[in-house]
Parts: structure tokens; sequence; C-alpha cells
């Protein structure tokens, strides 16, 4: 393949800019898409910075891929030129370890192939992400996208959405669950929709009393003021699950007594070392659990777009412009969108 | 009912020592039950320190309780006089909320009413536990002793035994399972024992390298020397279930990684505020939980006894007479007891 235009970073905390570099030729089960957005997430700007020391550059970040197929190798079965794909945070896994053979290639034990500043299984090659016009991918790890979707609005569901998605689905949430969901970010106020969607009575909880509206236009039932220990206590015992995305570190103390009996307070935003230790009082009475999870597996992937399909659920989105990648990263660093920047891919070719 | 006899510690950090009181006149759905045997759990200990800050005295202790049904309420219809019966931590709970009307009376959003140092819902009358000549009990929380067992082995299992083996059954633990188990007193030894019965894989985790003999006799069929880096590695990704036994507060963090994809560790000793916070990367990384669980239920209480008695299950003890319990503190304190002691209540009448 001749050389392709994308966004790199050409080093730590370097501003993204223009780069051309190759896409490999395509092995026989993979499957060549045209990218027609992209959705920026919090991880592209940690591995830009290189918070959790793993990145390397040029660093062509994005892993909320939506486009359309535009050729396959010959073993390539499940897609044809022209359909809708998506392609989210993983792109390989050994495909013969115990969650592997689960499809739950997000915990392979030899790690899953990261779409972006990480290693081809095969050849070694460092994979380069959805901030550019083509991606080649196995087709294992590529998702169909529903017709009744808008692409766009669609492209965060690779990331924030199977992201929640996928506890949701694990902890058994429907109708009649009590969910809580810590945070209005991209995965918040996924949470929130998906929650509602799947019949659950969700309830967010957050520190700004202003995003009252917001919250309960996303889906929720009631909104909570985590500082305002008067209402928190007005929650005791209350839920089944809480989605706690907050994405820095933070003491969940305060919300453990609000899970039900059997409740899990499940961490999907924050990966690192905490400075706030656990009490084990609310655990030990009330069987209460303290959980993580990351992303979601392949299958659970296409399940949810199938599921975001059929109720019409997209994320709120602005669309912005290649060219304004370093300055949406300033504004997402200030919580300054609604709720998700997708990159509108046609914009490299301007 | 004249005045009985048992031992009382007259206020907060008190010896233990005879004391004459009253028991109530039988309710209608009551059980007066004579008792030959009553455990001595740390609890005790704890409770005559006021270590929990909800203790009042007298304090008559024992909540591993084993005798024989020598009076019936009019309405009591489940024992009759001369049946093998045990009472554990809990004589009575609300009755009407969720977790009770689960069979989860431990959980009791009211708290259920404990053996010792509470309050009966009736009266308000204070509660006096085992270590006595008689208990009158509700019949709702009165088990059934089968009659393959032991009486004086069979005590520990009232709190020691259901405490283990609740989140045993809750996590699912059977054959296939691999079940971890920290710290090697009274709760981990009969964790050991309950989890080899249902079948799993057991494993004890140990900072006493000469507890290894001792662990494989009791179903182990392997130890780890939790200070020993080389052997924690080689059990990463192993463990669907920790029990962690340890009675007071440590670092769980080097447990975490041991754990396998969805796995969980339990707390059943330590209850408090811990010191060291978690790093989310092992919950995140594994969809792994850290929980907390205390005793268990009266229908799950009644089928452990069932299951001991079918597999010929006791706990390993030392039988005391009543009038050394303040030497066997000094030595439970010491970890000086394999694993459980017992009192004699026939060492009341000498
Ligand atoms: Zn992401
Ligand atoms: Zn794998
Ligand atoms: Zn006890
Ligand atoms: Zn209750």
């Amino acid at each position: 393949m001749t050389d392709i235009l994308g966004f790199a970073a050409q080093g730590r905390k370097q501003p993204l800019g223009p780069w051309r570099f190759a896409r490999r030729a395509l092995r026989a089960d993979d499957v060549q898409i045209d990218i027609k957005y992209c959705g920026v997430c919090h991880s592209d700007l940690h591995q830009i910075d290189d918070d959790w020391g793993i990145a390397f550059y040029p660093l062509v970040p994005g892993h909320e891929i939506i486009g359309i197929v535009s050729a396959v190798g010959p073993k390539a079965v499940r897609f044809k030129v022209g359909d809708r794909v998506g392609v989210g945070c993983m792109v390989d896994s050994c495909q013969a370890c115990d969650p592997c053979a689960k499809g739950l290639e997000q915990y392979c034990e030899s790690l899953p192939v990261y779409t972006y500043a990480a290693r081809d299984r095969h050849d070694g090659s460092p994979t380069y992400g959805g901030y550019s016009e083509k991606i080649v991918v196995t087709e294992k790890f590529v998702v169909r996208v529903p017709e009744t979707l808008d692409l766009a609005g669609a492209a965060p569901l690779l990331c924030a959405g199977v992201t929640t998605w996928s506890p949701l689905r694990h902890w058994k949430v429907g109708p009649g669950s009590r969910v809580g969901v810590i945070g209005l970010g991209g995965l918040g106020h996924m949470a929130l929709k998906l929650a509602k969607a799947l019949g659950a009575e969700a309830t967010l909880f957050t520190r700004s009393p202003g995003k009252e509206a917001d919250a309960r236009r996303l889906g929720a039932e009631q909104v909570v003021l985590s500082t305002d220990p008067a209402q928190m206590k007005a929650v005791a015992n209350r839920f089944d699950l809480i989605i706690d995305t907050v994405p820095n570190d933070h003491d969940v103390n305060p919300y453990l007594p609000t899970l039900a009996l059997d409740g899990t307070l499940v961490l999907v935003g924050f990966v690192g070392q905490g400075k706030d230790a656990l009490s084990t009082v609310p655990l030990v009475f009330g069987r209460r659990s303290v959980a993580g999870s990351i992303i979601g597996g392949i299958r659970e992937t296409q399940e949810m777009l199938d599921f975001c399909g059929k109720h019409g659920i997209h994320a709120d989105i602005e669309t912005i412009r290649m060219q304004d990648i370093n300055d949406a990263y300033q504004r997402m660093t200030k919580s300054d969108v609604k709720y998700r920047f997708v990159i509108d891919m046609a914009s490299l070719a301007a």
C-alpha cells in the first residue's frame, strides 16, 4: 500500500501533526477500512503523554474507529467491500488462552494487541490508530455497524460504549436493576443511556449541581450530589451496580454504603495506585464488592452495537476537523465537551 | 426460670468470672437449650475488650453453642425435648426486610439480634451468650445437629464453619474451583476442610513455613509462602476465590494478581478501616473483585451442618473447662491453639 496520511505525536507530550506512514499489505484474513470517523478518548492523550509508560513514537492515536470496508484479504469471509464497520481498542489477541476462548479478548493473558502503541503479533510492527485515512485489521477484530446508526455518533460506542456496556451485562443489569453512575463524561453519559435502555433505573452521582438537567435528558431518573452527605445517606443500600467512570484517583469509600446487599462498585475509569484505603465495614456488612473492568470483548462489542442500532442509541458528540485535535485535547482536559469529540476524517484531505 | 450460672465480664477488659442471671420465660415459639459445648471465638474477646464500641456489661460471650433441647414453647414445632441443636451468632432478626426474606438474616437491614451484647427485639432485654448453662431462643434461629457429628467438634461450625461456608457457596465453589485461604486459624482451618470437601483445590497462603504439614492434613493441596515473591508469582491468575481470614488489618494488594479472571478476594476476618490503598490495576485488568462477607444465614447454617454431617467434618478443637477461659484467651491471642477452644459446659457444675 502506498503511504497514507495520519496525525501523529513524534514524541512524548508533542502536539499532533500530519504524518505519512504505510499500512501493511493485506494478509489472508485482513480487512482494509477507509476511516470515516474516529472518536477522541482520554486514553489517546494519556498515551501521547506516556502516562502509563508504555508509549512509543511516532504515535498515531485513535481507537473509536468507524469506516467502510475498501478491500478484503482472500480468506476474509465476514465482510465485503462497502460494509459499514468499526474497530475498537484491540486489533488482535492470542486466541488461545482461557479469556480469549470465552470471547473476553480484553483480558487476554498475553494482553491483547491494542489498536495503537502496541506491536503486531506476527511481524512486530507498530500498531497505528484511527487518526488516519485507512486501517488494516484481521476480520476477527472488526465489528459491523447497524444501518440504523449514524456513523459519527457511533464512533464513541467502540470504546466509551462498550466500556460501560460490558459491566452492565456482566453484572446482569436489566429491568428492576438500580444502577449508579459516577461522573458525567464520555463514559458516564453512555452508562446512563445504556443502563436506561436496558430497563434499569439509572442515577447519576456528580459533584456539579449544574449537571442535573443534562443527566435527566440522558436517562437518569435521579441525580445525587456526592458532596452532600444527606443526599448520599438517602440512597443507602440502593444500588445493585455502580459504574465509576472517574478517570483519576478518588476515594470510593463514600459510595460503598449506597450499594445494596451483594452490590458491586466497578471501576472503569481510573487505572493506577489509589491513595485512600478502604474500610472493610461496608463490604463485610453487606457482602458488597469493589471490582474493575476494562473495555469489552469483540462479541459483546457487536452485541452492544446491535443493541444501540435497535434502540437508536448514539453518543452525544461534537464533530471536529483533524487539524483541530490539539485544541480539542485542551478542551477535553477541562471537560469542555458534551460528551465526546469525533474527528471527521474527510478533513484530512482538506 | 430460676437463675442460671454463666461466666461474664463485669466491665470492659475484665477477666471472666461466674455470674448468675435469668433467662426469659419461654415465649410461644421459643426453645430452651441445655448447653453442652460452646466454642471460643475471637469476637468474644473483641467484645469483652469493647473493640467495636458496642459492648455493654455484664457480658456473657459465646456464639458457637451446641446443646440439647430441654423445653419448647407451645407454638414451637420444629424441635422437641432431647433434640441435638445449635445456635450461632444470631438469635433473631426483623424477618421483614429483603435480606431476611432471602434467608440472609446476617445482612438484616435492621441488623440481626446478635447472640450476646445485643437487645431482644421484643422487650429490649440484653442477650447473653453461650458461656452459660442454658439459653432460650426462638426456634427460627435454632439449627439441628446431625447425629453423625460429635457435639464438641461441631460447636465451632456455628461461627467459624458458616463464616467460611457462606462465601464458598455464594461464589459457587465446587469441583474444578481453585480456592485460596489466607491465614490458618479457626476460620482458615475450616475454610480448607470445607473447600476440599466441596471438591475444590485448596491452597493455603501463610507467612509461617512451619504450617505446611498441618495445612496439607487439613486439605490444602498447596501451600504458598506469602512472603516469597517467587512463590506468589508462581500462582498468578490462579484462584477463583480467596478467603481472607486474617483478623487484623493487612495489605491485600499482593494477593490480587493471584486471582483468575473474575476472581474474588473476600474478607471475612478483618472489620475496620484499612491503611493500605488498593491499586486498581489488577482489578481492572482481570475484572477481579474485593468483597466482604459475614457469618451466614440460618438456612445456610443448617445446610453447612448437614454437609458436615454427611462428610464427617468437625473443627479441630481443644476442649477446656469454663474456669480456664481467661488462660485460653491469652493462648488464643498468641495463636496457640489448633484450631479452636471449645468449653465443656459440664465444667460449670464442677
Ligand atoms: Zn478509549
Ligand atoms: Zn489470549
Ligand atoms: Zn464468632
Ligand atoms: Zn431483616
